[in-house]
């Protein structure tokens, strides 16, 4: 039987297809290839959508097969592959770098320059297809108990995992975590599995049915901002409601609104650390006064580093996180573009496309 | 009315007796008064009620008032207390530091030579006295939830929490806890609170009554070495019966036995760190070979450091840990050597002593 | 023989008096008097001078004792010091935190929030006196090669200190200072004594005379950014001349310009740090998405910590770092306001004020 | 012209030939060819010339390529290569790793299972060869002021710059190396180079001719251990002689010798750092007592890791370390056994064979 492999393409703004692509080869034997079963949908793959790219443009010349968060069955493998058989239920970096960069050899590969990320335009191609493929150390076998749509949301997960790693959370530290979306409230109980008592967590969000299942899911403080106050005295506000004398220790900025990432600086404690994981404006402005005087530390997260996904799956295997909540629809895969929709119309949490049935 | 003192005091081995000592006095406008309520038993009390000391020994020239695991409730404060209140019911950290030394500055007073420790020959008297004197910053007021009997295991409690903090265990890893004694225990409880799977760590010990408490408290793997095969056998056993193919991440060795070290060294997994909590031989033999090709780091603990008290009190507050199952019997003071014998015979897993009742 | 005090006293801008006032007593058994020799004058003095104070102002009623960069000799020590004898040529470490709160216990003083810093008003008094008390855990005694004149400028030395030990400057790297006065010298140079190699140094200026200086001081490339240009641009020129493809591994600002900031942000290779140590706006842009996708890491710096002092008179001692040619001039403590004209016009680039004479 | 690659290959111990063995051609094409110029002589040779091997021997059916050390002049490139080109004078990393395991990508490869080392039983030839492959990125361009001889140093002064990063050296500590021998004068040189003062460092030998070099090369303290005292009685002649009343705060132990590193150990300051570089006995007793109430943290150092080859190449560029008072002599390819011999005799520092010549 020959096998096709019918792939989601988009050629512009609103503009997809439906088109049987060639069948990845399994040129080097570490190579897997993967039946996707799931794919995720995010606010990048919406910007795609309705603007056509974000900084590199799809184009009719360089159409870009959709997708990054997925998840599969292994369809079959290179000579040289150990850690998966086929048949197995996987999630999948979306991403693999050149491994030879100083990056890249020093435990940062998201630096590395010659990653190539999935449905990264001109010609990285993403995951909306029946049969994709990657080196077999960029895919991970999941615990029976993980349901395959659960497991494309290993993928958020791992940012959640790397923004708590960059933060360094531990056992009594109060945190802050601004944003109550996918990637705030998966931050949220990472910071929690990482060690941070549930009474010393606060998550915000301007969105009170967000806050609603951020409480319920969390079991934490959720927190709305006063929208007219200043950042300063949103800072004050969440101190006090959080009980909190000096401030938090750690912030996690997931939202990236500039007043937001303002009143995240303000509610820190001296020594504190604050993680920009949500990404907002090129150019924002920051209190550096307050900065100066506590000694903050000011990181970004940038995707997923060595470990992210293996320590994801942990957390998962030994639920400490629980991602079923989150799944919140499944379309076929001819319809993606209505998840696409759904997702921009701010409609669930994670929606998903099936993979192409058979 | 004028206060008293009753303080139980040491004069050589198996020589104790009850006397009415002066009252300390507020001098320092930092300190506080604590009224005793519990004091706990711990080896080094047993060594000193059977020796008379470890290296500097009690006489009838240089007594010693014993005990340094203790919680009370406040007597009096000084004129500078902002963080403690009369009646407030606390746990004592048994020792401070010169606050002036190079390591008191860098933030770790528990390489200070001028520390002042409970119980410690010639002249720093210890906790087992009806009132007690400390600074105020080395004195937590406990939350509502724990028992003043439970307090005074905030102390081994603490010694855990700076064993964990040392090897810096986190999600992701697989720890592997020798000893199931009162230290270890809480060791692996706090390794978990840390953020490792209860699946992916395992506790020794020789004993397998030791091993069933370890089972239902921690609901980890608990692990009977060999005591006839090698220490290189006996890691091979802990790995097999972990299902890991190569070796734990960090090790917290809580036995001071030479054969359990390098048991624990062998049982490392490479870039693996091991963690010296128990106190064994003055010189011990490790395999340094196997050392060498892993790059294993090596560490010792020694007590407790800036903030492991309060994270002690922060993982009991958030329910990560719980002290009441390990505490065993209570005598009356007057009664306090029974506590030291039942401790001798190796009964129960923490043993207390009341304080002086009204 | 009876003692006086002449001090310094500012009543508000441009107002300055010499008065005789109380010689401090030796309360506590740790505190030493120091006969102060010179006294350095920084850009907070003449902000002081000219306008009265920064946040908290001098005034008529709360007049202050100026001057917190400081040399003397040890004139008479508390019972319990021992680090000191009278006669000693010292340097001072113009502050001295409460010793008892979080940040002081774990190696942070500089965040105490009881920090008693000199010349910081309404009743911190400062150096500019005859007589000066202190901790003698904050003095120290100065190498016979030392002169009382450069041991003046252990302080802004130590600053440098603090911030490339933030930043962690080892072999290997490229690092950028930005600003080439007092600050931006040292902190160049303490850079290169942590192990950068004096090719792989840039230092900026917009001032021709102090680029000059800084490539005789220390031997590295010089650079003067296009102040017309953008940020961006200003960064690849700096790239350009330091013959580096990817950027920095390090910046140390020390100029407080928000441009300046921004270009050396762009400046910056992938995983590179970030120091901000000199203090501009309290509200200042960076560019995130620039930021973000190198997984930046911006640290401020302030004052020193622990160890500051000790390392920059280990400099010092090792002849790694030369202040002989930053000392620029020397005025007579009755006029001190002279040197605070110069440095306010530019002159030189550390101005003295001697002690007085006896 | 027909390629030729005579190599220099052992049979067992004693046993060497002089083979024209196959070219090797470049599969990868990220892989370069290598002219070698020289090779060095280590200890490791040395046991191999004589016994053969060390854990894995060479034999009749498996001989083996020797010589691990080598410097070169680019012979040819693969097609993907960009930092190298034809002509270039470059140092060699003598190993390359699989760059997808945990050990790899965390940035620890030399902790690499699949580690491919130059002259490793049963199949990893060595640079004792006219031609030699390797991937590009191990193989470093070297700067014109650095001789081809020197280069083949770059080796084991990489080996030095990991021991000096595991430790984490830096201006304000006291540091001890001991042994004078090539990686005990390198380590020493490095820990300079890292910022510890000339007047902080000790080196020991039981050599005096080894010593004398030491003084001249370092101008550092030279320490000759009373080979008849205790470990704790030289850990204070040393602490004496260093003028030290509280230990040093890094030992850098490169002799394996066991009471070596116990004097090491008793010399250390309370908190201070011991990195095990040189290897002896597979099992070593160390002193647990008194690292225990130190808080002493035990570290070996394997081969290098990623960043010490550029490291030691910056320390060179930037002249701070010297090579080519290490290099003693040099013997035709063809003589390879006589420079073998002199090394076992003890003749001299670092031994060279040259390269095939045309």
């Amino acid at each position: 039987m020959t096998e096709t492999n019918l792939s989601c393409v988009l050629y512009g703004p609103g503009k997809v297809r439906f088109e049987d692509r060639p069948v990845p080869e399994i040129d080097d034997p570490h190579d897997v290839l993967i039946r996707i079963s799931y794919v995720g949908v995010c606010g990048s793959d919406v910007h795609f959508w309705t603007h056509g790219g974000i900084t590199r443009m799809v184009s009719d010349e360089a159409p870009l097969v959709m997708g990054h968060e997925a998840s599969g069955i292994i369809h079959s493998v290179g000579a040289a592959v150990t850690n998966l058989q086929i048949g197995d239920r996987v999630a999948i970096e979306p991403g693999f770098p050149c491994r030879r960069c100083q990056q890249c050899k020093t435990g940062r590969y998201n630096l590395c320059p010659g990653m190539r990320f999935a449905a990264d335009p001109p010609d990285t191609h993403g995951t909306l297809c029946r049969l994709f493929r990657m080196p077999a150390d960029f895919v991970y076998k999941i615990p029976a108990s993980l349901s395959l749509e659960e497991a494309v949301l290993v993928e958020p997960l791992a940012v959640a995992v790397h923004g708590v790693r960059r933060a360094d959370v531990r056992p009594g530290q109060t945190v802050l975590v601004q944003g109550a979306g996918t990637i705030g409230l998966l931050t949220a109980a990472v910071a929690i599995a990482y060690g941070a008592s549930v009474k010393s967590v606060g998550i915000t969000d301007v969105n009170e049915a967000k806050l609603d299942f951020a409480r319920e899911y969390l079991g934490c403080t959720a927190l709305r901002p006063d929208t007219e106050a200043t950042p300063r005295a949103v800072a004050a506000q969440f101190k006090k409601e959080m009980s909190l004398e000096n401030g938090v220790n750690v912030v996690l900025e997931c939202t990236g609104v500039e007043a937001s990432a303002q009143a995240g600086i303000y509610a820190l404690a001296a020594g504190g650390v604050f993680v920009q994981i949500g990404l907002g404006k090129p150019l924002q402005a920051f209190p550096l006064l307050d900065m100066f005087e506590k000694e903050t530390v000011f990181k970004t997260s940038f995707r997923y580093a060595p470990r992210d996904y293996e320590i994801a799956l942990d957390l998962l295997d030994s639920e400490k996180v629980d991602l079923a909540p989150l799944v919140s629809s499944t379309v076929p895969f001819e319809r993606a573009s209505e998840a696409w929709e759904k997702t921009r119309r701010g409609e669930g949490i994670k929606n998903l496309i099936q993979g192409v049935q058979e």
